[in-house]
């Protein structure tokens, strides 16, 4: 195809309009009103992407926009109706997903909030933490903190210092930091609005730790000063999110009623006795770890928007700019029409595409067990495990195609008015907050080491060597909910050498077959390691493969997770459209990967050199549907008109 | 080795610091005393890393800075000496690698103006300018701008639109901006700080263009205001380098004395005649172009340093921050004994200590060629194609591991204390400026395919395709300067299947072979494409094959420099580690391109299965020397002084 009839191609409106609004019709999917909704909020002036404020001045939009929000009753839509929400997760996610299009210090403003402070007084209290907080939060009328990680623990919280410790006298909870190390760090809300923390600490009762739990603590009285005995500081200036009033909080002997110990799964008696329904303490720990899922998930969607509001300006851009002429051409080459180009952008939106199912999959699964599940549902672990994953994938995603989007606006891409640069700067930190992805990648590849059966804790070596050890070679893969369909598509896969490269169920088969192996061969390593005199060491020399499969696991749910919303896709056009994009998908992963198909003799080098070129080829295919592919991705309009754009 | 083992080896004082001081030796070079004068320098408090501060805080700071870089004598070393330089361009860009260590926006206000606006007046402009301008510009007396890039027109210099023209009767120069999108853009200095601009436009006399020549605009007069019928905005908050005041400019017929045309490559008489010793146009245009190739060296050696800075304080981080216990061990792990830490950081270390020889050996070249060169010197052209291509690596390289830094730093990362934001946002357009990255591979390419021979212009696709045609198969691969020394490595390199992994021999022969292959098939490609109805479509169908080749080539280049490095190391110890580095830096970089050594049939799939098992030893073994290594950087210690590492 020569570029005038790629041109031709692509300038007809009337058609690729149909496709576009039937893209995002079904990419808005179950919870389309609430997307609309925020649609027009975005018109507001209020909402619009600023920049070049001060620290001071995004700190007090933020604080504005989330106080707004609340007025407009978008707020706690996850709570339960009686106290100000709406009792409704799946909506209460796909509201933040819309808001990660626009200015990203509101995204995690809102997510600490409500999410994360509010989530873990309504998942972990009880009904008279309920009624006496959720309606005041759900308002906007108490701001609170999330008061985890310490400056000397992150990713390890089970060893966190601070120490929450009851006093029968008085019938009270002493919350202490034991040392320096041991303040909370980073924490949202702090440095200036919060006056109410979730504290997790060291629970004692008569001189017995019962491991983590969370306390109430007030950190600021109504006039905005700290309460005795919380010392406050401000974090101060970081890369990007700078509305967002991170600060580090220390408490010396804070005293606190015991009725703020959050004790849906644990408490403590007058008597200072302790009673738990769930005996194990391991267990107990990553039970209550576990209701606060919600914020993984809603980082990969938040990380997700922010990457698709990227692709699209830089998209944009690259259908408007020229550079150079070519011969025997009028006028210079747009840059879409370089290979080079479409071989940055292309594949990075196939990945967006992929990695909205998986969401809007992950998504689905925990409304479902989150309003009709119990603690220890078993879809649960599974459900953690996978907002894990996709949480790395879709962080990850966000820090490489932000790059790549800046990179392919040159220096208009460096220009703040342009809103490449917060939003590489404000996705920064996805990638390490709420879980590092490599902490959750590790995760990953345990939990599918042991298919989900709850032997150990997190990052407990030992337990899973010697779980792993007792175990049948043939690890269980779990299957999406699009079982039927992808068996039906393995089924009928054409043979390596031969297939079509677009036979879906070859595709399937070859992740299948990536992640099957990997796991397999990691569990022969580690049952070695459980006769060695260092177990750790053996363990430590397996972490890239560990790393390796729990990302061909990944790879694998987000091509189901594809597939099943491909097959539900109600218009044909648009359907033909996505099954081009998941060929892109599928190929560009396989290119990447293609040694290690090489290696096991999956794929032959006849085959795998071909690969560039289908590549390329799939690249030109969907060059002409570049603007539409963008455009389906439903980002409201204020959030990408931007003076680069304009001209 | 365990772990109390790997502990004990790097407690040891006293013989690493032998080695880390042997290793900055070696590093620091020829120009060590501009080193060390840098070093006492960046102990004031003026030169030290700051944060935080506002747009007209960090300008005011910058131009503060570069003031007392003047006052000291450390500017335009590169000046002749008669013109208050030393005459010393080594100097000029070591001095310049050591600013990049400290605060990147004052290393960018440098570099406008003395290596663009500077250098373009000493290069193109003759006595009557140097005498009028140099001193002042070497004393910072009068600041400038490089007005070339335009809001239309970046990476195609010679398309650009704004004009020049002869006006015989009043014996100046016209200068316009004929279109809004042919002003000025991004222009350095041009914000704030510039009275005059080198201001690249299409040269007319007596009705004639003739291409793309420079001439001097006075821009604001000596109390600060615009000229008149000069426009001057500023282009805003940018993503980073916020201490350069960056500008576009309009030019409304201004008119300036025809002795302001920058006239050492060709000249206009007082009757408009246009007279030059280089009748070819294209060649002409780049023989102006390759005299400010100091530029993009400059900027090679800038991201050098600054990821150089990154990577010393991650491994740092990695060295003191601890993570989870380890079943059988007291205390929690150190991460840097994490493999998958290990992994993130090593490689990069390894790569940046390649790229420093690279670097160090074209730094070398420039100052002989221009010392002792003509302006058509034939080094001239292979340093030309050498610089673009050690650019483009040494600024991704940056992108890339400065945001690994990032990352591997967690939370602490993304606080600007620590510096991480700064250094990550202030690079990033380093990938993009200077010449586009991937146009200038394309660049690099071309080169190689022609074998440095004039034949046509920059990115004249009928010129190369024709060229290429009319040549023998057998391209001429040069040799860099450690010719010998290469090819008697070469020479008893161990056959693929059973030579050593650490045979150095063999590595590049790898090398060598991976560029000469995909070289001689894009020469056949392109020879297709002479008979094709659309060149150009056949030529952008190869440009992923081009982009390959040029990228093989300066893996190549790069590891002759670090092998040449090596063989010059005077201590023995440093030399034995140095070696272990360079067999990281191949083997993590055979590892990636592993795919295509197995589709050639050079590398057996039973060989590189085991790559992944002898990269990890390799990390392994150089675990204990990673902070002799950072150490071995000579990085000034206030920039590495954060609030992280002193915990």
């Amino acid at each position: 195809m020569t570029l005038t009839e790629l041109g031709a191609e692509r300038s007809g409106e009337g058609p690729l309009s149909t496709v576009q609004s039937a893209l995002q019709s079904h990419l808005d999917g179950r919870w389309a009103d609430v997307r609309a909704t925020a649609r027009t909020l975005s018109e507001r002036e209020l909402f619009r992407p600023a920049f070049g404020l001060s620290t001071a001045e995004q700190r007090a939009r933020t604080l504005e926009q989330l106080q707004v929000l609340c007025a407009e009753g978008l707020t706690g839509l996850g709570f339960p109706v009686r106290h100000g929400g709406q009792g409704d997760i799946g909506a209460s996610i796909t509201a933040f997903d819309m808001l990660a299009m626009g200015d990203l210090s509101l995204l995690v403003k809102v997510g600490v909030q409500f999410g994360l402070f509010g989530g873990a007084v309504l998942h972990l209290g009880t009904e008279r933490h309920h009624a006496k907080y959720l309606a005041d939060i759900a308002a906007g009328r108490l701001l609170g903190c999330f008061a985890m990680t310490e400056h000397g623990h992150g990713s390890d919280v089970a060893s966190l210092r601070t120490t929450a410790t009851y006093d029968p006298a008085t019938d009270e909870i002493v919350v202490s930091t034991p040392e320096d190390s041991a303040r909370k760090e980073y924490i949202g809300n702090a440095a200036q609005d919060g006056r109410l923390a979730v504290v997790f600490a060291q629970l004692v009762t008569d001189g017995h730790r019962h491991g983590v739990h969370a306390v109430l603590v007030p950190i600021r009285d109504e006039g905005g000063r700290p309460m005795p005995g919380v010392r406050i500081a401000d974090c101060g200036p970081k890369a990007g999110l700078n509305g967002v009033d991170n600060g580090q909080l220390w408490f010396d002997e804070v005293r606190v009623p015991r009725e703020n110990l959050l004790n849906r799964y644990a408490d403590v008696a007058p008597d200072g006795s302790y009673r738990t329904e769930i005996e194990n303490s391991t267990k107990r720990f990553f039970t209550m770890l576990g209701t606060l899922i919600q914020g993984r998930i809603s980082v990969a969607g938040g990380a997700a928007s922010a990457t698709k509001v990227a692709l699209s300006i830089a998209t944009r851009y690259a259908e408007q700019r020229t550079q150079f002429e070519a011969p025997g051409r009028t006028g210079e080459v747009v840059v879409l029409d370089y290979l080079a180009h479409q071989r940055k952008l292309l594949p990075l939106i196939a990945k967006s595409y992929a990695l909205h199912f998986a969401q809007a999959a992950l998504v689905e699964t925990l409304h479902e067990v989150f309003t009709d599940g119990t603690a220890d549902d078993p879809r649960q672990r599974e459900l953690e495990a996978r907002a894990a994953g996709v949480k790395a994938a879709a962080t990850w995603h966000a820090t490489k195609a932000i790059q790549v989007a800046r990179e392919a606006c040159g220096g208009a891409g460096y220009l703040s008015e342009n809103r490449l640069p917060d939003l590489k700067a404000d996705t920064d930190v996805f990638t390490t907050f709420e879980g590092d992805n490599t902490v959750l990648l590790q995760l990953v590849a345990k939990e599918l080491l042991t298919s989900y059966r709850d032997h150990f804790g997190e990052l407990d070596v030992l337990g899973t060597v010697r779980f792993v050890a007792n175990q049948a070679v043939g690890t269980v893969l779990e299957r999406t909910a699009a079982r039927k369909l992808i068996q039906r598509l393995i089924d009928k896969a054409g043979r390596d050498d031969e297939a079509e490269w677009t036979d879906r169920g070859w595709h399937v088969s070859l992740f299948d077959y990536h992640e099957r192996h990997l796991l397999q061969g990691l569990a022969r390593r580690l049952r070695k390691a459980a006769g060695a005199a260092d177990p750790f060491m053996v363990f430590n020399a397996c972490q890239d493969h560990l790393l390796a499969t729990a990302q061909a696991h990944v790879d694998r749910i987000v091509l189901e997770a594809f597939v099943a919303g491909i097959d539900s896709c109600p218009d044909p056009a648009a359907k033909a459209l996505l099954e081009r994009v998941c060929d892109l998908y599928v190929l560009s992963t396989v290119e990447a990967d293609r040694a290690w198909y090489l290696e096991h003799g999956r794929l032959t080098a006849a085959r795998t050199t071909q690969l560039a070129g289908v590549v390329n080829e799939l690249c030109a295919k969907l060059r002409p549907d570049a603007l539409t592919l963008v455009a389906g991705f439903g980002i409201p309009s204020p959030m990408i008109d931007v003076p680069m754009l304009r001209g």
